[in-house]
């Protein structure tokens, strides 16, 4: 048990579990992190499967929890839920909160390799080698049946953490993903910054280039994306049809769902986070007995 | 129609409904106000009934909708949701945001009487003779099946506004209200800077003692008041014994739920959002078809 690493900072009764927020002392950051975890009833008698949530551009550990009226949900289907922060803070970087879109807040959940941001932009590592192990070393969570979600830079880092690790999720699903971000400004901005100015080493962290390499469907068992059509941020940044194109090219089952009058919140997100939930509950192999 | 008086600040689609922002200019309050509204799908087909919510200390009329849960219930059972802010904002009166628990964010639902406060901190008259009045003119909401609700400071507004406006709620409920302002310190703060030093005039403000003081049960249908046991306000602030005797007194149903574990924050209250709805639901006469 590794309980000693995680400070508690706060737990609060909900539906029956608790809502907690810790923070660790990361290694693969070199600072403290912090992050949320819902554990449902079903929790108290034994490890319960999961659903790790990544938010999006200026969120926090704190903002899923707070806005997306998920523990309801994750309390009927005995899922628990993980929400990390979106970046490293406190680092220190030049620059690093000039921007609300890139830096702090702004992670991509990939690892950076351009000087200033590679000592501690190492979200994908983080998340992968760290903060998961560590979750199934100290909680009841059952880390062989884990699943995938998020929201815009959060639905690219679902999509994208998906496919570069293939197996260790069971399902996948995303609430207005950043589909190809090699083909927009906020994805340029943090690619060119993050990994460097040479587009080709972008491909490895763009899931619908990533989607499209492949022969064989990863999620056979169907991956959920909702999108909203009032969402203002659709058109330039978004793309979600260079991801259903590259689903159709790989044989991958996509469930695209576009929804007249849905913005980018957490209004649009709390509308559908029920049936997002179910999609995990189903691929998790949770019975609802 | 008075769509011209309420000024749309935004909207977005949720649950088959819409939940918008407004501000308006108040007469009573002499400033602009902030409301929240959520209508449910049924408003596209008419007038449908609703629910004023009156948040605590601190919060504005974005908390309830952002943090409550409350929206899929209200879109089930076809109730509207209004939330106001919980105070005036820019008055600019000497030393309103010093405390987080009076002046700024601390209205208390009642009018003052006391200067500074007497010209601006009108919250009773501008809720039940400018608010709702412009509401049931300006929106598709029934304002003869209405219900109140509120939490902390807010839930002493619902059961003070209930008690001393009687027919104008048909539904009340409360959680983790302030049942006995006149003995705790939020309240005898509030109170004797609001209303003056004078404990006598305090109990036409003070849920406890306006039940007590009837012989007649209000809502024959019972009221339902949840409370977390958990809760670090409970036994300085919120009194809840006092408003259960009183209501004994008078002769009034109660269900007062006593819950192990739960605090006084939106976890509470999203835990049991959805009965307190169905509570309103019931005692407005909403048939669930």
């Amino acid at each position: 048990m590794n309980h000693s690493l995680l400070q508690l900072q706060s737990e609060h009764a909900c539906f029956g579990g608790v809502q907690r927020f810790y923070q660790h002392d990361s290694s693969e950051i070199g600072l403290p992190m912090r992050f949320s975890v819902y554990l449902p009833p079903q929790a108290a008698l034994g490890p319960v499967p999961a659903a790790l949530y990544l938010a999006g551009l200026t969120c926090t550990e704190e903002t899923f929890m707070i806005k997306a009226g998920a523990q309801r949900v994750a309390a009927e289907l005995g899922l628990a839920l993980i929400a990390p922060d979106t970046s490293p803070r406190g680092a220190g970087v030049a620059g690093e909160a000039d921007a609300w879109d890139f830096g702090v807040g702004a992670g991509f959940y990939l690892d950076a390799t351009q000087a200033p941001w590679a000592t501690n932009w190492r979200m994908e590592s983080y998340l992968m080698q760290e903060l998961l192990p560590l979750l199934g070393q100290s909680l009841p969570l059952d880390m062989q049946r884990l699943g995938i979600t998020g929201h815009s830079m959060g639905g690219h880092g679902a999509l994208t953490l998906a496919l570069r690790h293939p197996g260790r999720f069971q399902s996948l699903s995303a609430f207005a993903p950043i589909c190809a971000p090699s083909l927009c400004p906020w994805g340029q901005k943090a690619f060119a910054n993050y990994l460097g100015a040479d587009p080709s080493v972008w491909a490895a962290h763009d899931a619908s280039a990533l989607m499209s390499s492949l022969s064989t469907a990863p999620f056979p068992g169907g991956i959920l994306i909702d999108q909203g059509l009032a969402d203002k941020f659709l058109a330039e940044q978004l793309h979600p049809e260079q991801f259903e194109a590259a689903c159709a090219k790989a044989g991958q089952p996509l469930t695209l769902r576009r929804h007249a009058g849905y913005d980018h919140g957490y209004y649009f997100i709390s509308t559908f986070m029920a049936e997002h939930l179910a999609h995990h509950a189903q691929g998790l192999g949770v019975s609802l007995g």
